[in-house]
């Protein structure tokens, strides 16, 4: 069943859209090269099928949904929600073949997931924990951009933000951030980079948050502390405390981060192909939740940086596609990257057949 | 001589142009793969010639004309309508190689045909009867509009019309299209399919049109038979008459269609390459044939409902190029482009060196 | 080190820019499939380096110039106009490969010349001569465009003017070019051909030259001298004298030009990749050389008849790409692109592994 494939695992949840995005009408997204059609059934739930009609491949995205069936645009062949043919013009008999594929979905934490691998396989606990997205002690919201790259291109971006000084000079970005220590971790699936910048003026964007929060206008504890769960997401706690207040953790002990601000940077990177994305991002925070228009300037302030990430992502893959063959070099920096790369290796290789199956290189170099 | 493909035949008259398309100028199509130049003579015949200069490859058709001749547009060699070169720059002797393909011609029936391959087999007798496109006792027009999908899709479209209660619903389609029987037949070289629906409301487009003829308002019966000529020719008879008028044939009896209004939807679609065509298409009327208006109208309506069908084939083609190897399934309304891709193989086939040959398969799966 | 291919050779010098495209900042440029970033140092040096970051790949060009010295805009790495990494984010010690290509450069005659190949072999003094594109006996200006299509189309247009006649008609072309005889001689790494156009009307373009410059109206002796140096210089004596007042050589002495004009069209077609090039080109004259209005006229004015090079040469180059394996026919006027050919065939034939190489073939058929 499924699609060979180097640069993604198929045994995975995918954010295929945005809650909101999915109503009573038909939706076309790419998810690991399959092409899919979802819409949300009268009973709420979201349906999702491959968006090809059995008889003639035409695309069923461009049919119509009568009740929660759908009804192919060229010969008015009919689907129910798991995708059985359920009418055929001219004829009373159906072929029992009749059918297109119907994927898992789940709806959680505002996102629409489908698995595009081995249905037996789609355990829904096993979608990603982002609830903050949803959490009512948190406010915020997000966007989708859909970024012609790899979608590890992406993951690269966001596992090592020194990059926020030469990319994001104006807003999150300074010297603090690129010259700073930082340690990384991983688990079985998941890599963590911590980065505490300690007794540091704040970036444009930290310094107007706390001072519209807090009211406080001097030196900060920074941190930033990146989790990645594979194939394709990464949650970011990230803030700003007042100096010495007891953000930092010393001892083992967790910090005191009341004198703060704190936000999480939500991002699931779905892969269309194997040189675009669909990137879904938020943004929420703890403080003036309240604040409708906070959240509204936020989002905006938000797309508008990672609007910079995009032009580096689309000339990074520019420049890969022009020379095959290529390795990337590794800088110390990049160890929260490695370890990202290598589980999402780890992933594919569980796919393949066990003849085909080479174990995880701990090599520095990452191939692209 | 002829390039080898394996989706249409070389050896059958293409319509490479309507016949006003055709001037004292020059004019380049792709027909079957092949660059073509085509202007018209002095004495009204049409040329064409391979659109390549036999010394550098300068599209012939960036030239410009001489009398009869064609002068290259780079360095000025001349071409007679044969395609012997006649004059080269600075030289008195001719290279007797020099010369570019002639292509055979025949001006039938509005529509400049070309023959691309071997022009001992080219014989004029072989071109598609579609006299109600210059008949007197008609009247009518039509257009050509480039499709970016296989030829063979838009014969399949042709030879089924149930779409129409799909694709076409505010003008041609209804329910009962879908829903009739029909019964199709085949030739060596033509397939046909006849559906007629008795005692029906007439769709908007008919209604308006017995309104109009016969001031008639009430039940009609309505037929359509559609008759396909190898390898990309469908002409069908269309129309509807007062129910129970006597217009459905009856043991071997042609009905009297006489208190009906009758119209031929006549269609050629030229392949140019494997994913893209040219569709000539006409409608020719034999009720009001005075009235220019109705002329205008019908082809501006009919051009409307040919524009649906553009949307549904190019999305087709998509889905096709997205999947390599899928194969289309098969329903009982494709009885007839099931014949129609069978004698198109079968002209193909016979193309194919003899070794090569292989017998036409009556699988029901057609592969694409 | 070289990319191999098979339609130009590497070792050789190519412009890059004309002079006033370097700048304090960067330019990207593709010379021979390889990708390069230029700027002028504060010495006024230029520096030309590869195009993308040793750590990521990220197009250097889209970072900024610190000093002299180039910051990377994904994740700071610094480097020297050597191509040196200086300075990497968050690390003390810099891996010692840490470093991108620089190029050879001279900047000679108004052009930035780069040398793709071999560094050991490029000798300065090997640069084309250009020299009336900055002598202060002649004046002019010039203009760079790109064109989608093999740099050798060009040359081969540069080598054979009887195509004015066609493709130019209403500036410098008239029937003389295309009949007069012209000879062919070539040396190891030139070709040159000449044509002389005794006591014939001046086409449109000269007869305004001569006009303006010396008052004359009545017939001109014109002269067309091409030289070729190898891989893709042109540059081309061309002018009108008075009818009979001695410019042509006689009896291998040469002929007295002091009641002509006289210009000088400088090519050099710099291939990007194996079917786009930039094409740098200048008009130098040597009478009425203070009137700077004229100068801005010429330049205009030659522009305009390179726009319709430009219309033939992409054309040529789609119906190459149609005809994969097709082959140019030759003809007598042939003679100079041939030479030309086979000098850039011999050049690369030199920088093929011993083994490969096989002898340059005398046929008059030329592969492309």
């Amino acid at each position: 069943m499924s699609v060979s494939t180097s640069s993604f695992p198929l045994n995975a949840w995918y954010a295929a859209a945005y809650d909101v995005e999915v109503r009573r009408n038909l939706l076309a997204r790419t998810v690991c090269n399959q092409k899919l059609v979802l819409y949300r059934r009268g009973d709420g739930q979201v349906a999702a099928l491959e968006d090809a009609c059995w008889h003639r491949l035409m695309p069923l995205s461009l049919g119509r949904l009568e009740g929660d069936e759908l009804v192919c645009g060229y010969h008015g062949l009919v689907y129910n929600s798991q995708g059985r043919c359920t009418h055929m013009p001219s004829q009373e008999t159906l072929n029992p073949s009749a059918c297109v594929r119907a994927y898992p979905v789940v709806e959680k934490h505002r996102f629409v997931w489908v698995w595009p691998g081995d249905p037996a396989l789609a355990d829904p606990a096993s979608v990603p924990d982002m609830h903050w997205n949803d959490d009512p002690a948190w406010a915020g919201d997000g966007k989708m951009i859909r970024v012609a790259c790899d979608y590890r291109l992406v993951v690269d971006n966001l596992m090592d933000l020194t990059h926020e000084t030469f990319v994001h000079g104006s807003s999150i970005g300074n010297r603090a951030v690129a010259e700073a220590p930082f340690v990384a971790t991983h688990g079985d699936r998941s890599a963590t980079v911590t980065r505490w910048m300690e007794n540091i003026d704040a970036p444009p964007f930290w310094a107007a948050q706390i001072r519209h929060a807090r009211g406080y206008e001097g030196k900060v504890d920074r941190w930033q502390i990146i989790r990645f769960e594979g194939p394709c997401t990464v949650n970011i706690d990230v803030g700003v405390a007042e100096a010495g207040s007891g953000a930092v953790p010393r001892d083992g002990q967790p910090g005191d981060r009341s004198r703060g601000v704190n936000g999480y940077v939500l991002n699931t990177i779905t892969p269309e192909t194997e040189t675009t994305c669909l990137y879904f991002w938020a943004f929420a925070r703890n403080y003036c939740i309240g604040e409708q228009r906070l959240t509204h300037e936020l989002r905006e302030g938000v797309a508008g940086i990672f609007r910079e990430d995009e032009l580096v992502l689309e000339a990074q893959q520019r420049a890969i596609d022009e020379r095959p063959g290529r390795e990337f070099h590794n800088l110390n920096i990049d160890a929260g990257a490695m370890w990202a790369r290598r589980l999402i290796e780890g992933m594919i290789a569980k796919e393949r057949p066990a003849a085909a199956r080479i174990p995880i290189r701990p090599e520095p170099t990452v191939r692209i």
